[in-house]
């Protein structure tokens, strides 16, 4: 794995970590090279006409299809809302590109769609466009989705990793690795087994724009932890703002079945996707009132500070353990949870 | 497969004839009901903060990756580009996801990044984001590509089915069904014997531009043809339109190789995918014009009025044959030419 590129995709080239960004820099962003692509963040902002237009794009490929607090469909529609919302934009439309393996069974397609369907009307999005293609038996596998999102960024907000500052303060809507935990559980087949298994898959919407009213121009930049989770969105943040995180490894909040499921599995929880969780990186002074907003939401509730912005070697991200050791946090190099999103 | 849904998907889902319709009827329309999805054109022209914002979205699954005259990378930017194009769009910018089969070779990704970026340049737009999931062996086919393109609307510009008038006249820009004819050929390795066979890959932005420049308002709806060749457009059209064609097969140019090829496989080659012609619905005071105009162009060189519209039942494409008789086109109910594009 380390070293020479073995001159073909890995699992692990999807993994979020270390080698999609490796294909990213090597391989796409020179062939594609232009000042939206190179901002490299969940969203490109680009213009139009005189609207500031954002514009994201994400394949599922999740397995199993179905599995505990939500199915693709939802997953889809809220990851691609979701892109869009942590950049500032205000999601207005969603595109639908359906690759169906021969053989699915019309009524989970139907389940799907319909699940799609709530969830953009909970997201507030139109659905405009779509596209079904079907491959053979064997050349798939049961459904994939492409979700692209178009939403519109208003004036005066700013956001993006160059606006970090050190003395910022690191704030998570919640507790991590839900959404990892049970798809890797229904996958097992332990979800029987371990009560309380439930991705958190969820639109964020509401917590980021709340966010954004109460604090404008104290709140930094957002992202939201999905594929690689919490550990890669730090890393990933710490990078693109030239600064070192400091963070707190007890602040960190990680539900008792998933830490259980985790240590099974042997998986790291910090590494295991979220589907409905947000990064946003806050002035210090609204630190505390930022975090109390966020709880006044059912989303929110166990929102918390997990650590700052320091000076230091840019992309260094150390946590202080609950040993009370120190640990530096970084891009995964392997596959860990392969098709979890 | 007449009558009974069997209760799963069949190829033919995707075939872009009866069953794709259905599908799209039956079960993505009601679920998603908006009144751009309605619209179920190319594209949806949809309001973005006082601007018309067009967007299209395609999922790009064919086999093989490479083929006489193209790769699935430049199909992927052209076909997206030529919905946004023929709906009167200009386009502006594409998104791109990658669904990886794990050991692609890294050489040949690279190659369709790289004709994906030829391709954009030469159609105008950037790559502006993108995303990449890798499945496990067997769980995927090498690659597919989602584009999804966004664009605008000029202002004046309207096109649309409802425009359609009886009297106006059908304008085609090139001979059909290459595209189809070079990725079965090389699908079947006869590519090697048969000589000629190449995809009609190519932009159609410039066509589409001069025709609405020099006849603006007569230009009454544009479409590409694409999978399910030029029949299934037509008849799309006269449904859409609410009107009945006349159509004659003498007029419609196909190449001998194409011709020749089709014979061996029993290919209809009007329902064999074109990747670069354009259907126009013009005015009748207009036409010789059109096409004179359009065979000023490289693109364009054989372009030729094939029919008329007329009053009569809506949806109904009734084609002089070659040999004096007439002939109903219809959508195909089966699957003809499985991953074309």
């Amino acid at each position: 794995m380390h070293g020479r590129d073995p001159g073909y995709i890995l699992v692990a080239h999807g993994s979020g970590g270390k080698l999609t960004g490796d294909l990213f820099r090597d391989l796409f962003l020179p062939a594609f090279r232009n000042p939206y692509l190179e901002q490299a963040g969940d969203q490109a902002v680009v213009p139009l006409d005189g609207v500031r237009l954002a514009v994201t794009t994400d394949s599922f490929v999740v397995s199993p299809l179905f599995f505990p607090g939500g199915d693709i469909g939802r997953l889809a529609v809220y990851g691609t809302v979701n892109d869009l919302a942590v950049g500032g934009a205000v999601p207005a439309y969603l595109t639908a590109g359906f690759i169906i393996e021969e053989g699915l069974s019309t009524e989970d397609l139907r389940r799907v769609v319909q699940s799609m369907s709530e969830a953009a009307a909970r997201a507030g999005v139109s659905i405009i466009a779509g596209d079904t293609k079907v491959v053979e038996r064997g050349k798939g596998d049961g459904l994939f989705i492409n979700t692209t999102g178009v939403g519109w960024v208003p004036p005066g907000v700013e956001l993006g990793p160059a606006r970090i500052r050190p003395g910022d303060r690191l704030l998570v809507s919640g507790p991590v690795g839900d959404h990892g935990a049970a798809v890797m559980a229904r996958r097992a087949g332990l979800d029987f087994e371990v009560e309380g298994l439930v991705s958190d898959t969820a639109p964020l919407a509401g917590l980021v724009q709340a966010l954004l009213a109460a604090f404008p121009g104290a709140v930094r930049c957002m992202r939201d932890a999905t594929r690689g989770g919490l550990a890669t969105v730090l890393v990933e943040l710490a990078t693109a703002s030239g600064k070192a995180f400091r963070v707190d490894e007890a602040a960190i909040a990680v539900r008792e079945p998933v830490r259980g499921l985790c240590e099974v599995l042997g998986i790291d929880p910090l590494y295991a996707a979220c589907e409905g969780r947000m990064v946003a990186v806050v002035a210090a002074d609204v630190a505390e009132a930022a975090v109390e907003l966020l709880r006044t939401y059912p989303d929110g509730q166990q929102a918390m500070l997990i650590g700052t912005v320091a000076e230091g070697p840019p992309g260094e991200v150390l946590m202080r353990t609950v040993a009370g050791g120190s640990r530096r946090l970084e891009l995964l190099e392997g596959e860990q949870l392969p098709r979890i999103c």
